[in-house]
């Protein structure tokens, strides 16, 4: 089958065999933003044509290929779903060239009844073999970072995090952007905003603390960004695992960003196992096993 | 005497009599962002100047007009310091209608070590007569929010929180932005924002609530922000009231903000009391009284 995670500035393409190995993958920077006029069907003949023609014709797509703003509009499933409800609840997309079918995003409510929503992050938890099998905890770092907890093979919860865009505003629209200057970082810079985010006083306090430090000339201009960054991704970790003290955490994102939450997830107390976006493969995989294609 | 407090952006003048009673109070858009040329002795003359030929020729200055951009530098003042200390570090200013002194701001270290600095805020909390009789709490809200302790008449330590400058760079500059209306609101939003901050999952994921609440019509345009600034100001709150469960907090600031504070103070199980900007007027008079003019 061909499994396509197709996001809203990435596409990417995995030929999977019956064996359930990866024989085949191509990626390119046609997200759905990056789609002219709809033409979805034009872009999907011209990745995966090959494919196609080397006999496959199972296609499932998952991702914001499935929103509003994508191909066909796919409504949220609500949690718990595994494998099995996700294939039941596939939308059949018409495309001449195969059979193509489309994973619904999940939707769900975290604690406080403040709905929740996610469009292929389910496929990539569900591509994690250990959470399938044991249950656990995955996070998606990422603009909107996601925590998933999976039980019983379905995901029942998740709850979004704002790190990355918060990071994004406070680095280029505040105060904070005068003491910052791009470089590489040593790494001990964003250790050292992650340890300060167990202190007291807040996030609030501790953020303005990047400030105080570069003026005290404390902290260099070129390792402010990372300490800022290690202060919010401790603040996120920190309160996505309070009361799972010890607990493993799949990640499942880019080497980069999964480097940096495994040494957070450590600090703080826990355990991170990482994966990389073939993680959506292996989900796709999945639940194309369990869809009807006839 | 003459005290002021000439900030920023703006300049605020009062005409303290030897009763401790203000008798006269001007205020103008003249902070030191907005005085041309560093021409502060004709800005001080063409506000004053009636005051002066009057007979007042004790002028005390505290504010950002110690700063570096300001009229000049006052190195800051460790804490803790009252006003005995604060008098006996007054910089003199040459100028040539009055005596002019200028209270230099103060700086002292977090919990964690890292180096706080005030200018102005340490001569509006010691105007307040309660704080400077009993001790206790004192909380200046605004971009840079401050919480200030005093303890046996002296200032001992101090935190800032970025609250105000985190909201207007989420409100301005993340896909929040788009969830909201500028208009007026009833109260009730930025209540439940205060309510949302006590709930598991921290401050990075209440926020971003602000989206889904919105996305599932929970949440009106107009409301939006009140409830993004409920959150925030929750959060700031909390942090700083940890482990001071039913303190009394001396609110210093305009009516707006100090009556928004005063609300999530309550909501986190505190008291409020509320005092606006002439605290600065009693502070700088009870600073005059200590210091040497002749």
């Amino acid at each position: 089958m061909i499994g396509i995670d197709w996001g809203t500035t990435s596409f990417r393409a995995y030929r999977v065999g019956r064996d359930g190995g990866i024989r085949d993958q191509r990626a390119a920077p046609k997200g759905i933003l990056n789609v002219p006029d709809g033409r979805f069907g034009d872009t999907l003949r011209e990745e995966i044509g090959p494919w196609l023609a080397a006999g496959e014709d199972r296609v499932l797509l998952c991702g914001m290929i499935g929103s509003r703003q994508g191909w066909v509009e796919a409504p949220y499933l609500p949690c718990p779903a595994g494998p099995a409800e996700l294939a039941a609840a596939l939308v059949d997309i018409g495309f001449d060239w195969a059979r193509v079918k489309l994973v619904p995003g999940l939707s769900g409510l975290d604690e406080a009844g403040v709905a929740e929503v996610m469009r292929g992050e389910e496929t990539q938890v569900l591509g994690v073999a250990t959470l399938l099998r044991d249950g656990g905890i995955a996070c998606l770092p990422g603009t909107h970072s996601k925590w998933v907890r999976v039980a019983g093979g379905r995901i029942v919860s998740f709850t979004t995090h704002m790190t990355g865009e918060v990071f994004a505003a406070l680095r280029g629209y505040t105060i904070l952007a005068r003491m910052m200057r791009d470089g590489p970082s040593d790494g001990a810079s964003f250790d050292a905003g992650v340890a300060r985010s167990a202190d007291p006083g807040g996030l609030l306090h501790h953020v303005f603390g990047v400030r105080a430090l570069a003026l005290a000339d404390r902290l260099a201009e070129s390792e402010a960004a990372a300490y800022l960054s290690g202060i919010l991704v401790g603040h996120e970790v920190r309160a996505a695992l309070a009361g799972a003290g010890g607990a493993v955490v799949q990640l499942i994102g880019t080497p980069e960003l999964t480097g940096l939450y495994g040494r957070a997830i450590q600090a703080c107390g826990g355990y991170a196992e990482r994966h990389d976006g073939e993680a959506a493969a292996y989900g796709l995989a999945l639940i194309a096993e369990h869809a009807q294609w006839t």
